[in-house]
């Protein structure tokens, strides 16, 4: 028999060898603009930001555009049942606030970050990098985002 | 020189290997239970069965059990925001209705639920059985189940 050369046989299954491709993706390759208000707007202004930015998930800033706070539309949905003026209540009221953010940043694996989506049961982290006293947003990663990710390896046919 | 035997190349690389895989995962291996609700339920009754099940989407049906609606967070947001009283308004009226609703069935590649998502920019689509009149609602599969899919492709090392 002649000898079959030029292949190597790595060990791996393409299983493993996915898996370590999906290992080798950032954050910071799939992550979208952030959209972000200030503490003292209104929950109804907070509202018609995200329509109008059509996201599903707004950071808080604060006087020193640092992460104060995430608006999911889950907590506007809410804060909309009840009996107060939406133009009178500042989302600051409403927020989920620091320190009980998740968050992640742009050289994070992709993969770690949804495991925090799925495990905090949220749609969206705000990517954020540290400034002098907290956090600066610089990016939204979502499960749109991994959805999109699922659909551009399933094209991947390299 | 030894000959290498027992390895076969087959052409494929890991990603072709594993696009293949993911190309074998059906809508039903991940899909999650639906929640529905009558279509003359008031939005506000609504908004709390979305509350107590605790999902981003509700589907409608009409007296037939026939699929009818899709509501969504943000079309019961865009309602609360409306100066009606959401007790008194059916959630017929503000529901994305058939014919435009987009669907699967079990037995679709959850890769192409992923795409139909991301190209109609939607968080779920209902899962189908086609009825005498209509369409029966057997599941949900959502931006979540996605992500959970590439937390799972991840993991998977054999």
């Amino acid at each position: 028999a002649r000898p079959r050369v030029g292949y190597f046989y790595t060990g791996r299954s393409g299983s493993e060898l996915f898996s370590q491709k999906l290992k080798q993706i950032k954050v910071k390759d799939y992550q979208s603009i952030p959209v972000v208000v200030d503490e003292n707007v209104s929950v109804y202004d907070a509202i018609c930001t995200m329509f109008l930015e059509d996201v599903g998930t707004l950071f808080v800033v604060n006087g020193k555009s640092d992460l104060a706070g995430v608006l999911s539309r889950k907590d506007l949905l809410r804060a909309s049942l009840g009996k107060q003026d939406l133009n009178e209540v500042p989302v600051h009221i409403i927020m989920t606030r620091m320190p009980n953010i998740t968050m992640c940043e742009k050289d994070d694996l992709l993969i770690e970050a949804a495991q925090k989506l799925i495990e905090k049961q949220i749609d969206a982290l705000p990517v954020v990098k540290k400034s002098e006293e907290g956090y600066e947003v610089i990016g939204r990663i979502t499960k749109t985002n991994m959805t999109r990710v699922l659909v551009e390896l399933a094209r991947d046919e390299r």
